[in-house]
């Protein structure tokens, strides 16, 4: 349990504008309002913080966390707030500290590959910085326009290329941590393997801003693949789309991308975006991307690739040869979840992962959940790495304590599925407030104590994003 | 510092031969000495053990830990012994949980491209049988033919292909973990991405089985890569061969490998293999590997490389088109280590990395460190991953006390260069006893702090390989 915390008193604002600036502190309630919550229902989640500060370097960063360990008041460390989990969402109020302004690419060292940014940089805005320069970066969230690289890492961000690319966490061989104390510390360096020591690196990448806050990081770059290539596949219905997956992935074909929508996936962006796709009424699809290895050896994987959908079941396999159509087809996939939080505020965005040979159950697992507890449960996601985003949307019609009751019950048992076929409750979204509770039910004790035991010596007062992950 | 502790009695034997099989628990002289040292110099670092036992289930490895916890009585765990930095030596006697029965392939899972196995497995063993399936374990720590995947798990071993596919822990995607307390967890699972709590599986990577005892490994693979190239690239001089290695890696071409070795190197291990190349007479060679990309694209790329090779300085760039001739460079490649401990036990073979732009600055330094403490350092490695196995080589002229005063001072001074470079002391062997004491020197005191916490909360009676990383 959290401790019992202070109050921001007028004396520490005013200690806070000493460190960071006057105009870089804020009290005033339409500010405190736009920091309480994340990509979340604020009406379930939504907690005002007490005080929100904008520092401009580490050691404004670190002289904040350390004046709010000794005084005992909750930090939440903020970046975009683009987060599905509540990670960013000062529950116990106290101080937010948003990152936004740290928000440069401080180096791009080409002889190393490797991009030094501030914690706040948007990450579109560093994929395009070293894309001009004929670099990679190959971490892809479906929010990379508005999410900055400091939340990538709380989350260890997966996103579109995973699939041959990994998560987040394979590309950030550094980075600047201020710890729970307030005390600044180098992780890691321009280094591609270093054992000297603790991966501690490694530890805070995914840890939800509760062991401390990244300020900087030294991002691992790669050559732009010199080709790129992109199938949309259609089906007649999501198990037909599913089925399909295991089969690429065990023929050793490694796309940058395997994304699964739904029928309604699709029709829900696709209206929300004012688009239309002269396929939205396929009852599902995949859009399979692959780059690299030199354009003749792509077209012959991605030719591999059609044969075996078209061998499988799929109604349609288009070659996507214009690079403008795929782009609208990627901003409808991008856009779901968006679409689905304008549709219905009062939903569930899921993001649950399992082993990929078992995701073709996942789909009658979906169906049999949605009817026994009135939900509709669109989905879509990262099938490539069994990383399903299934979304309990609430009918208009049910009353809102039935919904409540009928999704914490239906949460629950998608859960425990997902258990048994091997998975966790969470691919890339992150634990949060969100999901705490659940993870409490279904985690070995052994392991929540491990966590729990890092927790406590780095954090001993708890200020560090308290209630995330866990209690 | 390590607690006292108490002494293996013959009754906590009789409790072990209990637990593990009468012929599995070992106390006699000739057995104790055989696990009392792994490749490090015996004469410096060994130390014989109070107690061997040699379990052969999960279960049994936690009933022993928790024995041991209980009884305040060090263990250390032990793969094949064949680590390079002390880190399966018994420093404080007690008891050495040997895996080496504990070495079966559990599951080969096709569909999931999933290994399960036992961590005593011989990491050849397991390429091997994945290879029998048309896959590839990216796993290749130049001691291969010997060690086992739980010390590849301890060291988060590097090796020959990290260039390309990077070190071991990219690969382990789940373990299980026999805690401090002898508590068994399982950590990951046949997932490839997870964001459920804490990353404790990477934490436990890498930290030299002072965590716990890794039993077994979940174990990602790739599909078999369909091709293979080398080239063989001579150079009149250690620092040509070196200048060319950020030229390469700057053209965002990816060998599998950049492996260096110089004229001593390569001399040495030819001796000691009684094998006679046809160019050992070169200042320094680079043996270049690349794989995959179909064969045409393979071929495209060796050539741009030879061509980079031959306008920078090489004298000769041989392709090596027969794999029998190829491996036996790499043979000579991948018994240097050995050949030099036999040429001189008094040696110290170090793991030194620095960002691949800085690795030219080496050569010149260890050449000038050589001269000022009268050391032979031949130099060999990793060169694509900015690691260097330099290797302080005693003359048998040099007295012993000489040796071992100029040595620490040597390192030391190598330790602070590498630093100014932005490197680490560890690439791939780890610090274990061999490197603490520097370690403890260069090291920021908050990174040592924190590594200390997470040791104090998992390990509080510091039962659990004690004196390894830290004191």
């Amino acid at each position: 349990m959290p401790n019992t915390y202070n109050p921001v008193t007028p004396e520490l604002v005013t200690l806070l504008m000493d460190i960071a600036g006057k105009g870089n502190v804020f009290t005033d309630a339409e500010k405190l309002e736009a920091y309480s919550h994340d990509e979340t229902d604020a009406s379930v989640y939504g907690h005002n913080p007490e005080a929100v500060v904008l520092p401009q370097t580490t050691e404004q960063v670190a002289r904040i966390v350390s004046l709010a360990n000794q005084e005992k008041i909750p930090i939440t460390p903020r970046g975009a707030g683009s987060g599905l989990s509540g990670g960013a969402i000062p529950e116990y109020g106290g101080i937010v500290i948003s990152l936004e302004k740290m928000n440069r690419l401080l180096e791009l060292d080409k002889a190393n590959m490797v991009a030094v940014v501030e914690a706040g940089m948007v990450t579109n805005d560093l994929a395009n910085a070293v894309q001009a320069e004929g670099l990679f970066f190959a971490g892809y969230p479906m929010s990379l326009q508005t999410c900055v690289i400091g939340g990538n890492i709380a989350e260890n961000a997966g996103g579109g290329k995973a699939v041959k690319y990994g998560v987040t966490g394979r590309y950030i061989i550094g980075l600047e941590l201020v710890t729970p104390q307030g005390e600044i510390v180098q992780l890691g360096g321009k280094l591609v393997k270093d054992v000297t020591g603790y991966d501690l690196k490694s530890l805070v990448i995914g840890s939800e801003g509760t062991l401390g806050i990244v300020t900087k990081a030294i991002v691992k770059l790669i050559g732009y693949p010199s080709s790129k290539g992109d199938l949309l596949v259609l089906f007649k219905t999501p198990k037909d789309a599913i089925d399909l997956v295991p089969v690429i992935l065990s023929k050793g074909l490694t796309p940058t991308s395997i994304e699964f929508m739904d029928q309604l996936s699709i029709i829900t962006s696709c209206a929300y975006l004012n688009e239309s796709l002269p396929y939205e009424n396929a009852g599902a699809m995949l859009l399979i991307e692959m780059d690299g290895g030199g354009a003749s050896q792509l077209e012959t994987e991605l030719i591999e690739i059609g044969k075996l959908c078209e061998a499988n079941g799929a109604i349609e396999v288009y070659v996507a040869e214009d690079r403008n159509n795929i782009e609208r087809i990627w901003n409808v996939r991008r856009n779901i979840a968006e679409a689905f939080k304008v549709f219905s505020p009062a939903q569930s965005l899921e993001d649950i992962v399992v082993p990929s040979s078992r995701i073709p159950e996942m789909i009658p697992e979906l169906e049999r959940l949605g009817k026994k507890y009135q939900i509709r449960i669109p989905c879509y996601g990262h099938a490539g790495d069994g990383n399903l985003h299934a979304t309990l949307v609430k009918d208009p019609a049910m009353p809102l304590d039935v919904w409540k009751r009928n999704e914490d019950l239906c949460l629950k048992e998608l859960y425990q599925i997902t258990g048994k076929f091997g998975g966790k409750i969470s691919g890339e979204h992150g634990i949060g407030i969100k999901r705490r509770d659940y993870l409490k039910e279904l985690i070995d004790p052994v392991e929540l104590g491990l966590m729990r035991a890092i927790k406590n010596a780095w954090d001993p007062n708890n200020i560090m994003n308290p209630g995330k992950i866990f209690l």
